[in-house]
C-alpha cells in the first residue's frame, strides 16, 4: 500500500533525493567507494558544499555579507550558540512554543534575557501578537521561531522591528521566500525540509561575528567555521549530500515561491476539511495557523472516535498523523516534498470516517 | 577495477553495511519509508539505538555504571564538552599530535591544564614516553589521544597510572579490547571504525557527571543525553542506523580480539614491506608504529619517485594512499573493515614499482 508520511520530522523527503541518495551510498559518482566511505577532503565532495551553499544562496536569494554553514549537532546546540556568539549584553525572545523556550533558557547563560510575548498561559495555541512595537531598541537581536511543530503555529510573514532578527527557522526554512537581510543569523535543522537528521544549516552575517565579549572554545565561535568552509572538523558528509539533492529538487520545482504555493494549497486543503468536518476542530487560533504542522482533535462529542480515526487513517497508509503528546489529536505535517495526493488521501480519509457517523 | 580504500576518514566499511544501509534508505524494515524520513520517535528505530548500545556494552565489555550515548558534532565537539564535564580542578593531557593539541587548547578554556608529555618538538614521530609515573596524584583525569592519524603513531596498551582517564579513540576505538573501568570518559567520531560520519559516541562513568563546578547549557550537560538515552533532541537517524549495522558485523566477525589480530597482521605486512623495500622508509619510531595509520616516505634516494609511486598505486586500485601534508609521502589507513586483500595488493604494488628501479 502507498504510504503517506506526515511525520513531525525526521519527515517527508522526495522519492528521487531518497533514490539519489541511496544509489551514491552504493557506489560515489561511479568511484567504486560508497558515498560513506569518502573522505571529506576528496576531490568530489568539496563540489557537494558547494553546491550546496550556491543554491541556498540563489534560493534564498541571500545578500552579499553573509556565510552559510553546515555543523553537526542539531537546533537544540544553536540555542546556546546563537547567544554565545551574538548576545553581548541582552536579548529579546519571543515565548512561543517548547522550543522557543528552550532558547530562552540556553541564552539566560550568556546575558540578559527580556522574553517580550508569550503564548505558554494557553499552552501556546496561539503565536503571541502585538510585540513588534514592544521590542526595546537597545537589545542585540529579537530571537523567534517562526514554526512551532508541536503546537502547529506558524508567523509566516517578515516582522516589522527596529532590531535585528535571530530566528531557527528548522520547521519551515526553504518553505517561503525570506528577507535574509533582516537577520543576524538564521538557523535550522535539516530534518523537515532540507535533509535527513544529522546536519544543521546557519546562515550567519559576516560583520556581526565576534564582537561578544567572551572567549569561545574554538568549536562554539562561528567564525571557525566560515573560515574554513564547514570543514574545521568532518562534517556529516551523507547528511551534506541529501541536503544538495534535496536543493536541486526544490529548485527544479520552481524555488521558494513554487514552495510558498505548494504549502498554501496543501494547508488550506486540510484546514477548510477540519472546519467544515463535524468529527474534528483545530486546535490553534485562525490567524497563526501553520502551513507546516495541521493540528487538530476529536471535537468533544465525538472524543471517543479519536484511537478509532487514527487506526482508520492507517490503515488508509497515512504515517505519523498522531498528535504530540503535549496537544493531542492529530498532526498532519506537510513539509515541502508532502504531495496534494497525499492530503487529499486524508481528507477523504476524513470525508469517509465522518461518513460513517 | 577494484578499489582498495585507504582513507584515513571518513573510511572504509563493511560492504554489507554500505548495502544493508542503501537498502534500509530506500525501505526501511519494510515500512514503505526510508531510514531517511522516519521519526525518531518510531517504534521500529528505538530498537537500533537500543541494540547499539547493546553491542558496544557486549563488544567493549563495558561494566556497569557506564553510559553510552550518542551526538552529533564530531570529536573536536567533544574537546570542548570533556573539559566542561570533567575538569574540575586541573588536568593532564598528553600531546602526541595535532588533535590531542587542539583538546589541550579547548581545556584551557576550563581550568589548569598539565601538559605532561609532548612529541611535539619532534614532530610528532613517536608516542611520548615514560609520562605514566609522572602524572600528578591530584588531577582529575589524564588525557591521551591513542592514535594519532595524521601522523600514524599509537599508544596501544593499557596505561598504567593512578589517575582516571578520559581518551579520544576516534582513530582506534573497536580495534582491541580495552579495559574501560580505567576510564572516565571515551569519546569517539564515528567515521573511522564505527560509522558513516555524523555521530559520535561517548562512554561515561555516571557517577562522575555533575561535579564539575560550572553551569552547563543543557546541550553541553553529558547527563541530559544520559537521561534522555540520546534522544534530548533529535538524533542523527541514519549515521546511527549504519553504525548498528557495523556493530553487528563486527560481532559476527570475533569481535574485538578477533580486529586486534587482524590489525596486527595487516599492519605486519605492510610495516615489514615498508622496512624490506628499498624505495621506501617508515616515518615513525618503531616501538610508536599505529596498527590504524601506516605512514612511509621515499627513502631519500628516491625521493623524486614520490608522484610516481602514487599514480602507480592509484592505477592498482589504491585509494586514499597520499600522505598528510604534515608528514607528506604515504599514509595506509588500515580500519577494521580493510582486508589482507587489499593490504596484499598495496604490498605487491610496492614490490613490483620497486623491481622497476
Amino acid at each position: 500500500m502507498k504510504k503517506y508520511n506526515f511525520n513531525a520530522g525526521p519527515s517527508i523527503l522526495p522519492r528521487e533525493v531518497i533514490e539519489n541518495t541511496a544509489k551514491q551510498i552504493l557506489d560515489f559518482n561511479g568511484s567504486g567507494l560508497s558515498l560513506m566511505e569518502i573522505s571529506h577532503r576528496a576531490k568530489d565532495f568539496q563540489p557537494v558544499v558547494d553546491e550546496s551553499v550556491a543554491l541556498f544562496k540563489e534560493l534564498l536569494d541571500i545578500p552579499e555579507g553573509y556565510s552559510i554553514i553546515f555543523l553537526g549537532g542539531g537546533a537544540s546546540l544553536q540555542f546556546m550558540q546563537i547567544p554565545a556568539n551574538f548576545l553581548i549584553k541582552k536579548a529579546a525572545y519571543v515565548n512561543s512554543g517548547v522550543w522557543a523556550k528552550k532558547a530562552i533558557k540556553e541564552a539566560k547563560h550568556f546575558g540578559e534575557v527580556i522574553e517580550i510575548a508569550s503564548s505558554a498561559d494557553a499552552n501556546y495555541t496561539f503565536y503571541p501578537k502585538g510585540f513588534e512595537s514592544k521590542v526595546p531598541a537597545d537589545v542585540d537581536y529579537l530571537h523567534i521561531c517562526t514554526n512551532n511543530t508541536i503546537y502547529g503555529t506558524e508567523i509566516r510573514k517578515e516582522l516589522d522591528v527596529n532590531v535585528p532578527l535571530i530566528a531557527d527557522m528548522s520547521s519551515d526554512i526553504m518553505s517561503r521566500p525570506i528577507d535574509v537581510s533582516k537577520y543576524k543569523a538564521i538557523y535550522a535543522g535539516a530534518q523537515k525540509n532540507i535533509s535527513m537528521a544529522g546536519v544543521t544549516v546557519i546562515i550567519v552575517k559576516d560583520d556581526e561575528l565576534g564582537k561578544a565579549p567572551r572567549e569561545l572554545p574554538t568549536m562554539m565561535d562561528y567564525r571557525t567555521h566560515v573560515d574554513k568552509g564547514s570543514m574545521f572538523n568532518t562534517p556529516p558528509v551523507v547528511p551534506i549530500y541529501s541536503m544538495m539533492e534535496n536543493l536541486r529538487w526544490l529548485k527544479k520545482n520552481g524555488g521558494l515561491e513554487a514552495a510558498d504555493k505548494r504549502a498554501h494549497e496543501r494547508a488550506e486543503a486540510l484546514y477548510t476539511e477540519i472546519d467544515r468536518n463535524k468529527l474534528f476542530k483545530g486546535t490553534v487560533e485562525n490567524d497563526s495557523r501553520s502551513l507546516m504542522n495541521i493540528c487538530f482533535v476529536m471535537n468533544d462529542e465525538y472524543a471517543e472516535l479519536e484511537k478509532p480515526f487514527l487506526e482508520f487513517a492507517t490503515e488508509r497508509g497515512m504515517v505519523g498523523v498522531k498528535g504530540h503528546r503535549s496537544v493531542g489529536g492529530f498532526r498532519a505535517s506537510c513539509y515541502n516534498a508532502m504531495t496534494m495526493e497525499g492530503v487529499n488521501a486524508l481528507v477523504q480519509a476524513m470525508k469517509d470516517f465522518e461518513a460513517k457517523y
